[in-house]
């Protein structure tokens, strides 16, 4: 099968349609209609195998959260998704292979009503690029400079559970403790990984700085406090955590390991004391999880605190090249 | 180095300036103000090392190349480069590499006013991503679908200089019978074609389908025909080759070869007869080159004639899966 062939089988006819795509897959470009009066919020994300997700990874794991940590960035500025182009290299053409991609792409693109407007199929490694594309107001995006001193800061969800379902796809004969239940339940957070899209959409009502944590709490929070030339002060026992986490960790939470995990694709987002009452509710009235775990202050920098002690931070997040 | 201080270091400084980026390079997205009443082309191309260009091409023939073959994507469609998102796989950090890299992506972005909005850097096998979007009024776009029977097919610039540059880069001990100065001339066919964006600009005064060949003539005219439901019929003795390649081939052309071999980023495009003395004006005023080689015909597929006999066409252009 040629790669043309390829890309009309598996991408032409595989995805929703938009009104704003005057032109879809088959031409030199796509042609698309932005809204009026809207700003564009655009990303990239690749993921390689053997280092973004393990080789063991189901295809259909891997089209999922490739078009997941891709809406996590949409979310983190609070823009609604549209357009998204996809590059894929294979080391062979497999049908079965693509379909199964393809499902779990499809899973997400349907749910976030974001259409597949191009891409490139090449032959090489294992790797895939995704261009994101949303609609934002720029005076509402939750850029990360937004963060002032005072101000508290909150993450979605709960940390650290997709480091655990890395340990356990990486090693089959992890001696965890954890049920088979739990086990699963730390591999979807791996695999499947919820972008908090609506999350970061009622965050626009708010003045917040938020980022998305792929790299680790630790070290994304560091990038809110640069952008915004301050500095946060963390509470870990305010930090939410999953039962499950808590089983592998028998109770006591290794925090050096936790804060720098990264792959959870909650939002860490700072919020000004006076509207916190009022965030709070809406993220209840919206059935989100949102924690306070911490404040903006004035030295620059992370300071941990687990109750009275310090921890210094050995770590600085998941580098790609370390 | 961390990737944070390289996507800092080599992407953040190294990119101009526009006044439709509202946040540039630096947050979870970057936000765009794409001008009112415009549509956006947008296209998606991968370059991998050893597929798409010989593996001792030098780094700044790769950052060039980049950019220019997804330039050339927009030329087709006659649209006028904005913004640009790289996503880049390496091996190991090499400062020298990526400084080498971004000179010669540097080149074409500051020729064509195209900023780098955003990227990501990655661990992994050399291959380079390049997301890339024009402005255009979607009426005047060059749609592979607008031919018609009757149109003549013109090409810009000569066909077939790159192949005789890959030869070359592939085998030093290659017999061209070339002087050095024809050879290295076929190598910068090959490592810096000319995006068409001229040419594709200038065709949206006229009724004109195009696509950048950069998968072989017949192949690539080919698309335009599937697109507009109708054939063409190609002269091949009006195909206009450059001396270079004349001397390759001691003066007889293998067409064989020639109409299958890629990488040239010239235009192939159709005009209708009765604009055709207006086109070969204009482009003759703007000093572009463009040839007639034939004609749209009712019949389905691509007939190509050489003189009185009819080329059997053994390859169907470059295929990354054979």
């Amino acid at each position: 099968m040629s790669e043309f062939d390829l890309i009309n089988q598996f991408f032409k006819d595989s995805t929703l349609k938009r009104d704003d795509i005057l032109l879809g897959i088959g031409d030199d470009c796509a042609i698309l209609s932005p809204p009026p009066g809207k700003s564009l919020a655009v990303s990239t994300d690749t993921l390689i195998s053997g280092v973004h997700f393990p080789k063991s990874t189901r295809a259909e794991d891997i089209g999922y959260k490739s078009l997941a940590v891709n809406l996590s960035d949409l979310a983190a500025m609070g823009a609604e998704p549209a357009w998204v182009s996809l590059a894929i290299s294979l080391p062979d053409t497999d049908e079965v292979w693509l379909k199964d991609f393809m499902r779990g792409f499809n899973e997400l693109s349907q749910k976030y009503n974001v259409a597949l407007i191009g891409g490139d199929t090449t032959q090489g490694p294992l790797s895939i690029t995704i261009n994101i594309t949303g609609f934002i107001s720029e005076k509402l995006a939750l850029k990360r400079s937004n963060a002032n001193v005072g101000d508290a800061i909150f993450v979605t969800g709960t940390i650290g559970d997709a480091f655990i379902g890395l340990k356990a796809a990486l090693d089959n004969n992890l001696k965890t403790g954890l049920s088979s239940r739990q086990l699963n339940y730390c591999l979807q957070r791996l695999n499947r990984p919820q972008p908090q899209i609506k999350a970061g959409q009622l965050l626009r009502a708010f003045n917040s700085a938020a980022i998305d944590i792929s790299d680790g709490l630790y070290v994304d929070l560091k990038h809110i406090c640069k952008a915004s030339g301050v500095g946060a002060c963390l509470a870990l026992e305010n930090v939410p955590l999953s039962t499950e986490l808590l089983a592998f960790y028998n109770g006591k939470p290794d925090w050096q390991t936790i804060i720098n995990a990264g792959d959870d694709y909650e939002l860490c987002f700072t919020c000004p004391q006076h509207q916190v009452t009022e965030m709070t509710q809406v993220m209840k009235t919206h059935q989100i999880e949102a924690t306070c775990i911490g404040k903006m202050v004035e030295k620059p920098g992370v300071e941990c605190w687990n109750k009275t002690e310090c921890l210094v931070v050995k770590s600085a997040g998941y580098n790609h090249f370390l």
